[in-house]
């Protein structure tokens, strides 16, 4: 018999929340006890999870007693303060924000790429950054077989990422199609800086912060995380992060280089064999990912491969996954699904 | 006093030709005579320019007879049939069309990178592709000062790119915003291959048909031209070619390794004093270039510039233009100009 977990749901509101619950619901996560817990604002309020209502409680210290997983996608401040009460208290927290990402002793895992790593968890686990995960879903199974030495990635990210109010202004400026440059912006590219740009018709190389040396944010967390969940300190990793106007589903432009010479007919198998990938790549018939039909689907799309023409080293690859699913939501239920298999739950 | 010249206009109706007659009026450029040829379907229908009524008379072999520069827009078969016709009589052919681009004898010219190649000219020059333009005047001052050893780009490019029935289908999609992927879709991403996709809420890694390597033909054009105008035969370049739901104005992530190293201000300083250049980097204003401002502008963009994190000599840059201006029509009459400069019409 599978054991039965008592599950906590910090943020179950948000774009990446909601999409947790159906997952929870949809992969039938074996759930003894589940609790909603928001904010004192917002404690009190109804929520609807799989045909029954549910009371919105009160995130304090003391509510994670006796949960067992504690699933955190309320930003980065309630993480901050909450996550260590939760784990103080013998919850397990699998938290979707960034703060906990680069910890020392805070397992960062992608289960396909580095389930192991659950092991050493003293409580909290992070979730990578969406554009981090469905990269390095793809470049594990390479990695595995011909060793990589260097990546270069630019990336067409959805604005679903930066949550609901995004996916609501790119609706909203689609449909005033004839002012162009001058309809409203007020979400993107990141809510709380000064500027904001309109994304409908446009491309935004901007999301979140920029960091002194002139990366973003976004592309610092890509660079990290990569290396932290392959555990390559060392590999050399640069990126480049660009909103476009899609709604859901991250799309990626990879340049990789690898220690090992390979064929195009072995990194394809390489990938075939690979858990939570689909190889898309038959260009004879047009068949490559896009955003628009990864959307709702969980693996990690993969196509348009071709060796550089210069470099037999080198290999293109182009990447698409939904963001809010193996991106956020889905890696998370699929960490607490590895724990419990694992015993660690 | 300027000399003044007899131009012909070949396939004026289209995206870029009416962009190039646009761009004859406001330049000023000297004309003495201009006629307007299409095929017979379209000869004796009338056409606007500068104030007055034209009629379009049919694109002969003896329509070229007296005329001093013949603008070409009107696709390759045209170009191919017609194009060498006009140099016969005399005309010096400015061609907008892949067809030429790379045969031997035929400069293929961005005035700031390479206008000595004029000098070589037999009758024919050729216009480079859009993306490969924008990308090789932003990396010429580069090169100039540093060295390049090689470019890893992935495109962001508008649908105008693709003609007027593109655009009209981006609007007519977004109209649709609810229907998602089922839209219909019938030009995009290329009008004469077997499948078509829709371009509003997503991007779409194809554009031109596919080579057997792998790449499309629109990369290749990248990798090709920009060795051939830059005079770089063994320049290590790879392209990624997107299209993505932007009207007008293309956007390209490019990484690039330079033979020596360079601070990221002498970098600045070469792009401040580059010709058609504007350098909009400032991260503390959240100043970069995009798109829907780069709609309707001359220059070439570039923002987003940042020395790679593990090669010092490796720097990463953005770089926006109008596709239809600097990418297309503009590039041409500024051809002319430098020919009529250099005494070569």
């Amino acid at each position: 018999m599978v054991k039965q977990v008592s599950v906590a749901v910090v943020g179950a509101t948000g774009a990446v929340g909601s999409t947790m619950m159906a997952q929870l619901v949809k992969r039938k996560f074996p759930i003894k006890t589940i609790k909603f817990l928001a904010s004192a604002r917002s404690a009190g309020k109804s929520i609807e999870f799989n045909g029954a209502t549910y009371t919105i409680e009160e995130a304090t210290p003391e509510a994670f007693e006796g949960v067992d997983v504690a699933l955190f996608s309320a930003g980065g401040s309630v993480s901050e303060k909450l996550a260590p009460e939760a784990a103080k208290r013998g919850a397990v927290v699998i938290d979707n924000t960034s703060h906990f990402r680069m910890a020392e002793g805070v397992p960062l895992v992608v289960p396909e790429v580095n389930r192991h790593a659950l092991q050493q968890h003293k409580g909290i686990i992070a979730n990578p950054n969406c554009s981090t995960i469905q990269m390095v879903a793809a470049l594990a199974p390479i990695r595995e077989k011909f060793g990589l030495t260097s990546v270069v990635v630019s990336t067409y990210q959805a604005v679903s990422g930066s949550g609901i109010a995004a996916i609501e202004e790119l609706k909203s400026q689609s449909a005033e199609w004839d002012k162009g440059r001058d309809v409203s912006a007020s979400v993107l590219p990141v809510k709380s800086d000064e500027k904001h740009f309109p994304i409908a018709r446009n491309v935004i190389p901007q999301i979140d912060v920029f960091e002194d040396n002139g990366f973003t944010k976004e592309e610092m967390k890509m660079i990290n995380e990569t290396k932290k969940i392959m555990e390559m300190p060392h590999l050399a990793v640069a990126a480049t992060c660009v909103r476009v106007p899609v709604v859901s589903g991250h799309s990626e432009s990879v340049y990789i280089e690898l220690e090992k010479e390979a064929s195009k007919e072995e990194i394809f198998e390489a990938l075939r064999l690979a858990p939570g990938i689909v190889l898309q790549d038959d260009i004879t018939a047009q068949g490559y990912p896009m955003p628009i039909f990864a959307e709702g689907e969980e693996p990690v799309f993969v196509g348009r491969i071709r060796q550089d023409l210069h470099n037999k080293k080198g290999y293109h690859l182009w990447v698409v996954a939904d963001n809010l699913l193996k991106g956020a939501a889905l890696n998370s239920i699929q960490i607490a699904e590895a724990m419990l298999e694992d015993d660690l739950l």
